[in-house]
């Protein structure tokens, strides 16, 4: 089942879409469903869904009538990222200048011996065809990642390998935009990844039990031009061993978002860096989870 | 104005405390605020409270008849931190060989060119007296930080060091717990600081107004030994500098949180290290704002 949020005459819900006829139905009805609820709520109620899906609306609305939001587009805590998740993007990584963590005991592979977690503030999160604004003055360093994103459904502490399947409500796709500047001169790389627009989301979540996440293409272009393609078979650090050492000391929660990390091939890993510039359009789609797709902005910002 | 959130007769409620008498009253009342709100609802319709404060019930419930809980126990994102901001902290940890992020260049003093932003995860909060977890197996290496927390009332984006001040709502007390081990090993330090029950914060939050946050001392005792005593004047980087330099590209939001690091005499500070072990006692203080204190618990998870 394919979850989208959308705005509809001027109000906003949630919507279960058909991708083979490019409609919408409305997730709606009783039991515990109010119509407009979010997905996290729906995600909450989940198992306790009277046929194990959420209630729709008979009316159908086209795809081309709605304005997509992200899925998720008001995450009730930070998006969790994983860092240098890819050998090859760890290795063009590590050799950039741009890792303010690299603690400079020479490791070329640039391959971290266990996962490295980070965070995304709430606020960076913007659906498919918003703008990413350039926040210039700020960075001169905005760079693309394309990420699979897992969606916690149960949450839990303590979560096995063996079990970290069952944990997972769904999935989506994230463009984990950084500015490298601020990435590397503030060492940690939260203020880098959190700026405003500075999470896409989407362009639609993905129930678990219609994805093989473990063998999925990732691609990622920039104003037409394939510059990441990858496979998530080449992650280092694979989902299960990624739930199972966050949950061994946090307890994961329903509507929990899991970045998964960015194979080669983003802008600081060309000689010189192809940094985003205001116009580029950035593209990406990871297997059937669909195409995400935002334009850099102007330099200004437009009036509110 | 002093604000709690406390449990009393089996119902959570936000409560304005008389720190003279050791009494509490709920807020309540008409005007938009139910009985129960939370602090992070309060704050938001803050400057539209008809008499400036919050209305209160008449009855008076003595202090040593409830149970504190955080300020604020679910915070709506997670919680800014800084990192390195004290000089005598920062050669400690620059010298103890636990900073992942260290770059090697030979920085022995250890005091970053930028503020050094990380968050730690909302589920780790907890209140005045609540049990620290050890997550034995997950960590050997516990530590605690008294740490000033800022508390954003007004948001806003590009707020400048002048404009900083009228964006604080109050403040109140965090101990930054941090599993050192896992904030070295995973370079980035969010997960060592993550962790369930690594938030203690309060006993309580005070308005902006009742505080001079460039001149508070900043204490912590292990089992009554003092291990932490400064003052807010040793900061490396001021309030409206961290203010302005997080808002500079983020839009901070009413209620969000910045803890704003530790001086030294933190457990790795020491040859050898001097880490918590079950049954230790932490106590924190700082200026008026309250003592913070918190017992490290059982190895073994209590049952729920």
């Amino acid at each position: 089942m394919k979850l989208v949020t959308y705005r509809y005459e001027g109000r906003e819900s949630l919507g279960a879409l058909d991708t083979e006829r490019n409609v919408i139905r409305e997730v709606t009805g009783p039991g515990g469903m109010d119509s407009g609820a979010d997905l996290q709520t729906l995600i909450r109620r989940w198992d306790a869904l009277p046929a194990g899906r959420p209630p729709v609306n008979g009316t159908e609305i086209p795809l081309d009538a709605v304005t997509l939001r992200a899925p998720m587009p008001r995450p009730s805590r930070n998006i969790f990222c994983v860092g240098k998740n890819y050998h090859d993007h760890s290795a063009e990584f590590a050799g950039s200048g741009f890792d303010g963590s690299d603690d400079g005991t020479g490791n070329p592979s640039g391959v971290p011996a266990l996962p490295i977690f980070f965070t995304k503030a709430t606020g960076s999160v913007i659906g498919p065809g918003e703008v990413i604004e350039p926040h210039a003055g700020v960075t001169d360093a905005l760079d693309y990642e394309v990420e699979l994103a897992v969606i916690i459904g149960t949450g839990g502490r303590g979560i096995s390998k063996e079990d970290s399947w069952r944990h997972i409500w769904g999935y989506t796709i994230i463009n984990d935009v950084t500015a490298r500047d601020l990435q590397r001169d503030h060492k940690q790389w939260f203020l880098g990844k959190s700026l405003d627009t500075f999470c896409p989301m989407g362009p639609w979540a993905v129930t678990a039990d219609e994805v093989e996440p473990t063998n999925l293409t990732v691609e990622c272009w920039v104003n037409g031009e394939l510059r990441q393609s990858s496979n998530t078979r080449d992650l280092i650090f694979d989902i299960p061993t990624l739930i199972s050492t966050l949950s061994a000391g946090i307890t994961l929660q329903p509507g929990d978002i899991i970045a998964t990390g960015t194979p080669a091939g983003v802008g600081l890993g060309f000689d010189p860096p192809r940094f985003l510039r205001p116009g580029d359009v950035v593209s990406m789609r990871i297997g059937e989870l669909g195409t995400l797709t935002n334009p850099i902005g102007p330099l200004t910002r437009p009036d509110p």
